[in-house]
C-alpha cells in the first residue's frame, strides 16, 4: 500500500524543479498538465506547448540555480530559488504552483525581466 | 500563559505585508529589524532606513493588493502576492523572509522591473 504525502503538490513542485533545474526539460514536462496555465512576466502562456517554448531557452542558458525555499500544501506549493545564467549572473524566481493529481495546472511565475533586457541591449550594442 | 504559534516567521510577514498593503508603512516598519538586509531586483539595501526609502515610492503608488500564498515555518517565510499600482495593472512579487525575535532580518525581493521601466520610459516620452 502507497503512502500519501502530505503535502502532494510540494512534492510535484520539488520533482519539477529538480528536473529542469537538471537540464532534463522533457522530465520536467511529466509534471506539467496539458492544459497548463502560466502567468509569466511577458503575460499568460496557454498549454504545454507554450509553456515549454518557454522554458526551453532559460533551461539553455541555466549554468547554476540554489533552491531558497519551498512550502507546499495539498494542492498548492511555493518556490523560491536562485538561478545562474549565461548573460546574468543571479536571477531569483519564484513560482506558485497549483498541482491537481500530480501535475501542475497553474503557474503564477515571477522574475525579474529588466537584466535579461539589460544583457540583451548589451549585446546588440557591441554585436 | 501565551500560546506560542506554530509558524512565529509565517505571522511576521503576514502581519507585515497586511500592513504596508494598507498604506501603514510605520506599522510595517515595526516588522523590519533595525539591520535588515534586503537583496532586491536593483541591488542590496542595508539597514531599515534604506529599506523604508525603496519601499516608501512603491506604497505611494499602491492601488490594490492581492495575497496569492503565504507558508512559514519557525524562521522563515514564503509570501507571493499581486499588487496593482498606478502605472503597473499587475505587478506580482514574492518575498522570502527570514524572521528573529519578531522581526524581519533578511528579506529576498523578487519582482519585475520591466513594466515600471517600460512605464517610466512612456512618461518620459510622452512628458
Amino acid at each position: 500500500m502507497m503512502t500519501e504525502s502530505p503535502r502532494p503538490a510540494l512534492d510535484v513542485a520539488l520533482a519539477y524543479h529538480q528536473a529542469w533545474t537538471s537540464h532534463d526539460l522533457d522530465k520536467a514536462m511529466t509534471y506539467i498538465a496539458d492544459d497548463v496555465v502560466c502567468d509569466a512576466p511577458a503575460g499568460r502562456l496557454d498549454g504545454a506547448a507554450a509553456y515549454r517554448e518557454f522554458m526551453g531557452p532559460f533551461v539553455q542558458i541555466l549554468t547554476g540555480s540554489k533552491l531558497i525555499a519551498a512550502f507546499g500544501d495539498h494542492e498548492t506549493a511555493l518556490v523560491m530559488y536562485d538561478t545562474e545564467t549565461m548573460p546574468v549572473k543571479s536571477a531569483p524566481g519564484a513560482e506558485c504552483v497549483t498541482v491537481k493529481d500530480g501535475k501542475i495546472t497553474y503557474s503564477l511565475f515571477v522574475f525579474d525581466r529588466a537584466p535579461f533586457d539589460a544583457a540583451r541591449n548589451r549585446a546588440v550594442e557591441s554585436g
